[in-house]
C-alpha cells in the first residue's frame, strides 16, 4: 500500500513541471507566430503597394513599373498573404495548447501544417530573391539587362520588402522545433 | 498484489504494439530517406553536367549555356549536393530509430535538421524555377528576353533536373510528419 502511494506520488510530482513547461512553450509558440503574421503581412503589403512611375521617358517604351509585372512578385504577395491568413487562423489552436498542454493529435495537425507553409513561404521567399538579385545585377550571358538603374526606389522596395518573409521563415522552423519539444513531453 | 500484477501486464501489452507502430514508422522512414537521397543526387548531377554548344552562331557573341552562367543554378546544384550529402548521413540515424524505437532526444534533433534541409531545398528548387520559367517566357516589362529559342536541349535538362528537387521537397514534409508522429507515441 505504501509502495504504491509513494508511486503516484512520484507520478503526480513529474507530471507538474512537465505541465508548466509545454504551457510556456505554449505561450512562447503564440507569440512566435504574432511576430510572424506582422513579418509575413508587412511582407505582403510592402510588395503589393509597389508602384514607381518615372517622372522622364527612357530609350524603353514603359515608365512605370509595379510588383504584377513580374509573375514571382506576384506569387510572393500571394503566398504572404495565404501564410499570414493561416497564420491568424492558428492562434486559437495555440491558445487551445495553453489550455490544454497535454495534446498530441492537435500538436501533429500544427507540426504538419506549418511544415506546409514553411514550405510555401519559403517557396515564395526565395524565388523573389532571385527576380530581385536579377534585377540589382542582370545577366551578360542572358542578356538579361539590371531594371533596377531605372527604377530606383521600386528596387529598394521589393528588396526590402524580403525581410519580413525571411523572418518568418526563421519563425516557423523555431514553431516547428518548439512544437516537438512539446511533442516529446506529452 | 493482484491488482499491481494486471497493471504490469497493462503496461507491457500497450508498449508492444507501441514500439512495432514505432518500428514501422522508422522503416517507412529509411525508406524515404533513401528515395530523397535518389531525388536530390539526380537533381545535382543533371543540372551539374548541363552544358549546350550551339553549331551556329547568333546575334549574340556567345553561343554556349552553361548552369554556372547563372547563380541561381549555381546555388541549386550547391543546395542539392548538400541536401543529399546530410540525407546519407541522416541514414545511420534512421537505422539507430528503427533498432530503439524509444528514442525521443534524437528524433527532435532529426525534425530540426530535416526541417533545416526542408528550408534549403525548397529555396534552391523555387528560385531556379523562377529562373527557368524566365528562361522560357521571358519578360516583356523588364525587357528579358527568352534564351529558350536558342538553347532548346539546356532549357529541357534545367527543368527536368527540378522534379527531383520538389520530389525532395514532398519527401522532407513526410519525414517530419512521420517523426513528429513517432515522437508522439513514444
Amino acid at each position: 500500500m505504501k509502495a504504491g502511494a509513494l508511486e503516484l506520488g512520484e507520478g503526480s510530482k513529474t507530471s507538474i513541471p512537465r505541465g508548466g513547461v509545454n504551457r510556456g512553450i505554449s505561450i512562447l509558440d503564440f507569440i512566435l507566430r504574432l511576430i510572424a503574421i506582422i513579418g509575413t503581412l508587412g511582407s505582403a503589403i510592402a510588395m503589393g503597394t509597389t508602384d514607381e512611375t518615372l517622372p522622364f521617358f527612357t530609350q524603353f517604351i514603359r515608365f512605370r513599373a509595379q510588383y504584377d509585372d513580374l509573375p514571382t512578385l506576384t506569387f510572393f504577395v500571394i503566398a504572404n498573404s495565404i501564410v499570414s491568413g493561416y497564420l491568424v487562423l492558428s492562434l486559437p489552436m495555440s491558445i487551445f495548447h495553453i489550455v490544454r498542454s497535454g495534446a498530441r493529435a492537435s500538436r501533429i495537425v500544427l507540426i504538419f501544417l506549418d511544415t506546409a507553409m514553411l514550405g510555401l513561404l519559403t517557396a515564395a521567399a526565395s524565388a523573389a530573391s532571385a527576380i530581385v538579385y536579377l534585377a540589382h545585377k542582370g545577366n551578360a550571358q542572358a542578356n538579361w539587362f539590371a531594371i533596377c538603374q531605372q527604377f530606383k526606389s521600386f528596387c529598394e522596395r521589393i528588396s526590402g520588402s524580403l525581410i519580413g518573409s525571411f523572418g518568418g521563415i526563421i519563425l516557423f522552423i523555431l514553431l516547428v522545433l518548439l512544437s516537438s519539444v512539446a511533442l516529446s513531453r506529452c
